[in-house]
């Protein structure tokens, strides 16, 4: 009867998720999400060099690791599958038991990114550095909640 | 002195490998091109449901997994360092060995991916048959030549 709880923000999660991004196996859906997470994480860790002094800032490199970051972001919503877990998993229960929470958040994840996008075309660091802060803070804010930190 | 061997076709290899996708430990750039590949796979796969039938077949969606596999198949090259492995990978040495032969099969993804994005846009199902075979014939030409079968 529990996992009858899931049903309602489960309806609403269904609304972002792409029909082409379901997966039937909890080991597929964890290793596609996890890639789609480590090659946005790679990404997003160039644009925070580049605004650190780490690498040159090439406004074309930005903007294609933004435009990528943002592409990317769109992508694992549809990769958790209820209960969806294995042991090398990181995804808290709460994804599902606070899935409007998590809605949330991959809704502002998205929204945030594409704008990083957009203002890194420009080149202007400083427009880039508030744009990268806002998704880092949603990164965060995201894995304190539904993330085990075990490695 | 066996490593010396590997200097001139990587320098060849080199060419190819974008700035901003250097790796300093063999685990970061395994992680990161196995993700790159691991979502490649999904969305290519789910242009082969379409084109069997298994999914509806609508253009936008086609066209969409297109582009991103077009956008994936030009990151993971820079993510092979000379030697790097670990227990993880599936990359045989020959990667480095035969570096041309590797960079040779890298580009010709590149450029039968960007081919099958240009196709998918106009929506006809034989086109993109034809250019998703070229596509895999080519994965499985590389995987045969450099990457182990191990899971």
């Amino acid at each position: 009867m529990k996992r009858l709880s899931y049903i309602a923000p489960l309806a609403c999660l269904m609304l972002v998720v792409p029909a082409y991004a379901q997966f039937t196996k909890s080991g597929d859906a964890v290793e596609y999400r996890q890639g789609v997470f480590t090659v946005m994480s790679h990404h997003f860790g160039l644009i925070s060099r580049a605004l650190k002094g780490e690498i040159p800032f090439k406004t074309e490199e930005v903007s294609a690791n933004a435009n990528l970051v943002a592409r990317l972001a769109k992508l694992p919503w549809g990769a958790f599958p209820v209960g969806s877990t294995t042991s090398d998993s990181h995804a808290k229960p709460e994804i599902w038991k606070k899935a409007d929470a998590f809605k949330e958040l991959a809704e502002r994840l998205q929204t945030q990114t594409d704008k990083l996008a957009a203002v890194a075309k420009d080149g202007d660091a400083s427009a880039v550095k508030a744009a990268f802060g806002d998704v880092a803070k949603t990164c965060k804010e995201c894995h304190d909640a539904f993330r085990t930190k075990h490695e």
